[in-house]
Order: structure tokens, then sequence, then C-alpha cells
């Protein structure tokens, strides 16, 4: 399958007579994608509709337990029946319905520049890279602590990857005491990148000083920040049935703040959820509706994502496990309950493997695939995510960002004309001959194929000459390369400066500790 | 996450507490599988009938060299416009639309007992391992010329999987003579396993030595074997637009008989086909259609089955590639011609890695989701294929078999009663509790879960402990137990007897040559 003398030759020639002689790029735009496939079931919509009133059944009849005085007062504003020693909020579902006709079915969610903003709508397909792990770990430094020049190295990455939209809570830079680390996180998220920034809800303090951050770095003032999302924080609920203090109150200055929260309880199926998919989707369904129904009690029209991170434990030792029918299943049926709320929503892939090995990537291909039917708008921890999110793997990223293109390249449609079907092409190579050096091909030769980031296609014989190197290794090579090669957004010096400044005085005055 | 005493002692006290016991097994019939996904697009429907148009045209205008004097003839007879010295056959739409007319939209293919039965129609679902390979490998012996061990093991592991449906010729025995080798291989998959086994195509002598061993071992008369599908072969057309001696002798042979041919033309987008998808579908279309012409011409009725082993190569190296974005495209637009056409169709599983690492495992899974959206019938290659087939991998057969059971997993309704949204079970436990030990839960936990075969998921601690060990170093000893752990399905012991003389006198005859 070894291309003949006679294609290189007529290439070489085009070479020689293209006026041009750069090599055409080939250029698809990863920036806003269309999911093109139809949002596959996993229940019959009667099981659905159950679920959804079973899950209103549940707000109502046996409550949310809400640790946030604030947020209480907010549900008992809203009419629940609220008991402030148990902390018990039953909620009715006209609540929950006022606040579905409130969420918005669509918004953007914006970046430094209009090429980077997102619209998170159903539909709509974007994803982010891995996130929330305590440890970074790649072949060379091994695995450790996950620390700022992690944390600001994966910034960079994601920077490099159109196909990953949004800057995320990647790794936790545990080397920077907890009062300041929202600075440098948040820093190194605005200046870094011009994508879509992510604030942790870790108390007012902290989210206020972030948003301040951003506003500063947009340019914004405060009518311009609010009118639009311009960062988003992920608010999970503690299953079964709790929202903690930090996240109520991420809910709440989120909302006043018109910006995102993207809710996700984490149902695991067998443990902190029911063993079975239904119930673990309809129990995350329950927690999901009580939050949506606080952001949009505070502020109505706050954009709000739906979330769902439900999948199984593995029964004998209690872990988490991704990748399963059961994770798939999950993953479907929750796109299912997200249209019939018709909200924009994430799912997450995911791996539960130590290492960047067929395992980790036969669960994280497998979950990507099992988002990519499932209809999610945002696919969470899409791209270096090893050990069930303990782990922030570098070689992992690349080869997660090989799967991710792949899917990315199925958004455009492919070449379909009279003239890409090629009869004429057909024709002019007899029996027995081959396609590499027809005008058909000469014309597209160079822009027709996805070129791999990971992938070695070689022969075994080259690729052993090579060093059998596998696939681990070889992403080794390619994450170093594109830090090496990494460029920083043009962004405004003197708003950097302003952003430093703020840094300085608020780092004076003491940071924010973390409000638990 | 870890389960806690009471949980455990609840288990506990349970087991004590049964009258029975042994431990439930999870029983989910991998046997007979209908896809549960509506297949999906890659072209819009006018695209595709453009495609089927130009296909007939292709046959109508330009022809398809057909190597083998008796297929011209019977072309010939049915109204095509034959030249024997360019040995050039042009096949008008009318033939072509009375062969799609007459080939069975769904058949049987029959395995050693009914419940290995496959039925072949749009919808079902059925998984064959790699096949084709002429080298074996595997982590203890390393990559080697495929042998006739390898192969009988090989046959041995599917025979282990339900959710492999079929015998193929996954690693060719190089160590057998060519003219004895088709004994040893028939022997091997009818006395080994009880699935429906396949033959190769290497001519009449061969065939007609195999089918012969196959009424042997199922205890068939003419009548009977003719009646049903017992066998099937792969033939692969030569892209572009050549059908070769054995190849179409196999098509006359087996549609005498009244046995499948699976018809794959094997048209990579940039080498032997258009660079584009739409081009090379649209060859592999034409390719396909004169195939199973002549086979309906043979014998009208004779079960077929369509075949897209389309892909695209490296243009850099010519190299073919799977799981990219062309592919997955390809598989779709396949599935789009295969409805268009009515026909039970196959397509392939597959991977150019050269060791079973994250590369393989993304290449195989995307695939295999490729497939699973395209709708087909037959995926092939689905287990344990490396080097775009050059190498069958014991380790790689282990680690897809994971992604193929998921998937598999998939096609069985998940629970969704009243009972399973588990309103009850959800209220039983309190905020801040967990499910590990309520009813709900243990009623279900001994088969609530798919059990993996290969994943690890222990925490990093665990696992560096245990050894640190990869999927495939885990793969190594499940393929091993495997093997240990075989028993051959029952057998009359008076057929193997019948089927040893067959051979002893065949190869004291000289046994038969592969005809090319």
């Amino acid at each position: 399958m070894v291309m003949d003398d006679a294609a290189r030759r007529a290439r070489k020639s085009r070479r020689r007579a293209s006026p041009a002689a750069a090599k055409p790029e080939r250029r698809i735009d990863y920036r806003r994608l269309h999911n093109p496939f139809s949002p596959q079931p996993a229940f019959s919509d009667d099981q659905i509709a159950e679920m959804h009133t079973t899950a209103l059944r549940i707000l109502e009849e046996l409550g949310i337990k809400v640790l946030l005085p604030e947020a209480r007062d907010i549900y008992r504003r809203a009419g629940a029946l609220v008991d402030d020693e148990t902390e018990m909020v039953r909620l009715g579902r006209e609540v929950v319905e006022s606040a579905l006709a409130s969420a918005p079915k669509s918004f953007r969610l914006r970046g430094a520049v209009p090429d980077r903003d997102q619209v998170m709508e159903l539909g709509a397909l974007s994803f982010q890279a891995g996130a929330g792990c305590p440890h970074a770990t790649d072949r060379e430094r091994g695995r450790r602590p996950g620390s700022l020049e992690d944390f600001l190295d994966t910034v960079k990455l994601v920077q490099g990857f159109d196909v990953l939209h949004t800057i995320g809570p990647t790794v936790e830079p545990q080397d920077v005491p907890i009062h300041l680390r929202h600075y440098a996180m948040t820093r190194g998220g605005l200046t870094l990148s011009d994508k879509p920034c992510f604030l942790y809800a870790r108390g007012t303090p902290q989210v206020e000083d972030g948003m301040e951050m951003i506003r500063l770095m947009r340019g914004l003032d405060r009518d311009a920040f609010l009118a639009d999302a311009w960062t988003y924080t992920i608010i999970n609920t503690n299953s079964p049935r709790t929202l903690d203090i930090p996240m109520a109150q991420g809910l709440i200055d989120f909302a006043k703040a018109g910006q995102m929260s993207i809710v996700t309880p984490f149902c695991l199926a067998g443990a902190m959820a029911p063993i079975t998919v239904a119930g673990a989707i309809t129990l995350q369904h329950a927690e999901a509706l009580a939050a949506i129904a606080l952001a949009q009690l505070v502020r109505p029209g706050a954009p709000v994502m739906y979330g769902s991170f439900s999948s199984n434990v593995d029964m004998k030792s209690g872990s988490p496990a991704f990748g399963t029918p059961e994770h798939v299943t999950a993953t479907l049926g929750s796109g299912q309950l997200a249209r019939l709320i018709g909200l924009p929503w994430r799912a997450a892939a995911a791996s539960a493997a130590n290492v960047a090995d067929a395992q980790a990537s036969t669960e994280t291909v497998m979950s990507l695939w099992a988002c990519l039917m499932a209809g999610a708008t945002h696919v969470v921890h899409s791209a270096g995510w090893l050990e069930g999110g303990l782990t922030f793997s570098f070689e992992k990223m690349m080869i997660d960002l090989e799967a991710v293109q792949t899917l990315a390249e199925l958004c455009t449609p492919p070449p379909g004309t009279t003239e890409d079907i090629g009869f004429d092409a057909i024709a002019a190579v007899a029996p027995g001959g081959h396609f590499f050096a027809g005008d058909h091909t000469m014309s597209r030769y160079q822009t027709a194929f996805y070129e791999p980031l990971v992938a070695d296609w070689s022969n075994f014989g080259t690729w052993s000459e090579a060093g059998a190197r596998t696939a681990d290794q070889r992403a080794t090579d390619l994450w170093k390369q594109k830090l090496a090669d990494y460029a920083p957004p043009a962004h405004d010096p003197a708003r950097i400066e302003a952003l430093d400044a703020f840094i300085a005085r608020r780092t004076e005055q003491g940071g924010a500790a973390p409000v638990s």
C-alpha cells in the first residue's frame, strides 16, 4: 500500500508548479460544534416521565437538606416547607416548574474574544479537559501533588487545542496557600488563555475576588458583566439529598451575578444513590432540580446548566467505575431528562484507570461516545482524567484529544457533492490502478484527512526500528512540544497590570479563605 | 467510598440466612443481540441516492473486470455486455435491481445448536473476532508467524465468549501446508466450537472439502445443508473494479450451496479508491452490487451480506488508518447504503496500532461505536486485531472484549419499573446516608452491574502495591486463564470420527491446493 514513484513524482511536480509554495493548511473549525447525531434514549418516554414525577415527589415529600440558612430562607420565601432544626427543605412542584420556566434554554458563555464564545443550548457541543484533580502525572516527572506549575501548564495546553472550549480547574495547585490559590488559578486562566474561565464556588469572598478579576481582565463594568455569562462554576450536590454551604452559596452568588452554574450531582449507583441506574438518575434529577430552583429563585433567568455525573461503583470495593454499561446508560438517560426540561446539560467522559493504557482509553472513548449519543451540551473531563479524577495525566490528555478531535471532525458534514462522489475520478482509474496521482486526489490530498496527534500508523518494522514506542511515550513528546510552542493570546498589558495590582492589594489584605 | 462495616455485616447475614448458599450468577444473554439505537446518517438522503445511482452508472458505463470466465458467462447470460479480451463486464441496472429483489433481507446463519444460530437482518447485531491475521502475538511468546496452535487457541477463546457470534479465520496457520490448511482450520472450528463456522474461498476444491466437513460434523444431508446457511465466506473485491478468480468462484460456489457470502470491497480512500469518503463508498457500493448480482444470478435467494471496509490511508506513507473520522464517516455512510438496498451488512472495528496500547483501544472503540451507530449487522475484526490486521493479539482480544461486552450490555433495556426507580429506596436513606445496605441494594447487588474482564478499578495505592500492571499485562492472565478453563462443546464423537476419516482420506489423496 506504499505510494509508488509515479504518485510521488506527480506530487512533487505539482508542488513545484504551484505559485504559492506553502502547503495549504487543513483548517477545520473546532471552535463552534453542533452535534450531528440524534440523541439516543436508554429508557422509554414513560419511564423518563415517571422519573421526573418521582423526582418532584422526592422534593415535595422527602425534601433536601440545605445547610446554608440564607438558602433555606430563599426557599421558604418561595413557599417551601422549611424546618430549620433538621435543615430540611420540602419543595412544591410549582416552585420547580416555575424555575424550569425561567431558566434560559440558550445563552452565551463568553470568552475574551467573540470567537471563543460558546452558545450553551441543546444541540451545541463543547468539551472541557479533565478537572478537579489533586494530583498531576506525566512520564518524566511521575505522579505528584498538583502544583501551580502543573496548573499553568495544563492551561497552556488547553489554550493550544481549539477542541477544548473552556478553561477548567484541571489540577489543584496544592503549593499555593488556600487563601491565595484562587488568585493564582484565576490569573492563570485569564492571562494564559482567551477561553471562558472557571471559578470555584468556595465561598462568597473568593467568588467576589474572582469575578472582580474577570471584570478587570475583560474590561467590563458591573452591568456588562451582569448581562452575560463570563464565567462558570460547578455545583456538586452531596448525594443523597444534601446541598452544603459553599455549594448553596455558589448557586446564590453566581445567580445574582448572572454567571453560569453547572449543577452536577455525583450519583454513584450502589453507593450514594440507588443501585439501579433508573434510581440513581432520578435522585440526580431531584437534586439538580432543587439546585436549579435555588438559582432561579435568586434571579429568574440566571444561566444554569443541568448536569449528570452518574455512574456505578464496583460492588466489591465501592470504587467508582466509568465507561461501564451503567455509565453509558446513565448518560443516555440523563440526556432524556435534560431534554424533558429543555436545558443545556453537561455529562462526563471519564476513566478509573491508574495509567494511560488501553483500559484508560477504552473507558474514556466509551464515555465520550455516550456523551455524544446522549446529546450532551458540554462534555466535562474529556481529556487527561485518570483515577476517577484523582490525577491529571499530561499523556492521557494528548491521547484523549485524539478521540475528542475525531468526534469534533464528525460535526462537519463530509464532502458529498457530485464532484466529491467522483464518477469521473473513478472512470479515470482502470481496474488494477490506483488513485494516488489523479486530479481528484491531487486537489484534495493535503486537506482531505484528519491528521493524527498521537496515532502512529507506520508498519511494525518501521515502528520497531523507531524504538517500538507506545502511544503514551509518543504523547510525552507531544505535550512537551505543545508547551514549547505555546504562544499567549494577545491581551492588553494594562489589564494584566490592573489584575496584578488587584491581586497584590488583596494579598496584602490577607486574601480570602475558602468557606466550608 | 469504601463500603462500611454495617453494609458488610448486612450482606454477610443475608448470605447466611439465604437457603441457597450459592451466589446468584449474573446472566445477560449476549447470544442474540438487537441494536437498540437508531442508525445515524453521515450523508443526506439525496447524497446517498446519488451514490447509489452513480454506482449503477459505474457498473453500466465503466464496468468491472472479472477474471473468471465462468463468472463472465453468468453475467453475459443475464444480459451484461462482456468483453472477454479485456475481461470487462458492463452490467445494466435491471440486473442489479433484480438481484437486490431476490437477495434475502433476513436469513439464519446456523451453528451446531439452535442457541448459536444468528439471524442476519437489519437491526440484528453480532460480532466476530479479528480475522485474516498472518501473525499472532502475545506478551509471553512475542510476535510470530501464525501457527495452527495459535489458530486453535483463538478458536477456544472465541468459543469462551458468547459475545463473539461466529468462528472466523482469526490467525493464518502458516505451519500447515497450504493444500492441507483448510482441513486443519475447518476441523478446529467445527470441533472446538459450536458457533457458525467460516470457510475461505480459495477455489472450488477447498470449498467443497470444507462444505463436506460441515455436513459430516453437523449431520446434514445435501438438502438440509442447502436449506440453510451453515457457513460463510468473505469475498473481497480487488479495488478498483476487479473481481479475481478465487473470489468470483467463491461467490458462485457459496451461492450454489446456499451458503453466505459477505461481500466486502476494501476501499481505502486516497489509495485504491477516491480520496473522498463519498467516492470511496460509491466505488465500494458498485463493487459490492456487482458481486451480489453474481451470487443472485447463480441462485436467486442465495444469502449474501453487504459489506463495508472503507477507511482512509495516511497520505504521507500510504498506510491504512482506522478509527479515524473518515473511517467512522465511511461506516455511517455504508449503513445508509445498506439500508437503501435493505440487506444485512457487515462493518469493521479495527486498529492500525502496533501494540495493545491506548492508540489501539482508541481506534477500536471509536470504530466499534461507528459500527453500532451505523446499524451494522455483523461487526468484523471486533477483538484482537492489530497492525491493520497483520497481527492477532491475544491481549488485545481480551481488552477489546471489554468494549464489545459493554456494547452488548446496552442491547438489554435497563431496569426501569417503578420499583427500579425506587422512591421508597430513596426515602429510606437520609441525607448523608448511603445505599450500601438497603433492601433495594441487597436484592440486586450481585447482579446489577457488568463485571469487568480486564479493567482494574482499584485506587492508585492498591494498584501500585499489586505491581502497577497495565491493562495488557492483566489481559495476559485472562487469556491464559480462559484457555486453561476451556471446555469443548458436546459433539457426537462419531461425527468427529467421520470428520477425521474424511480428512485422512483427502490428505492421502493429496489434499486441495488453493486456486488463484
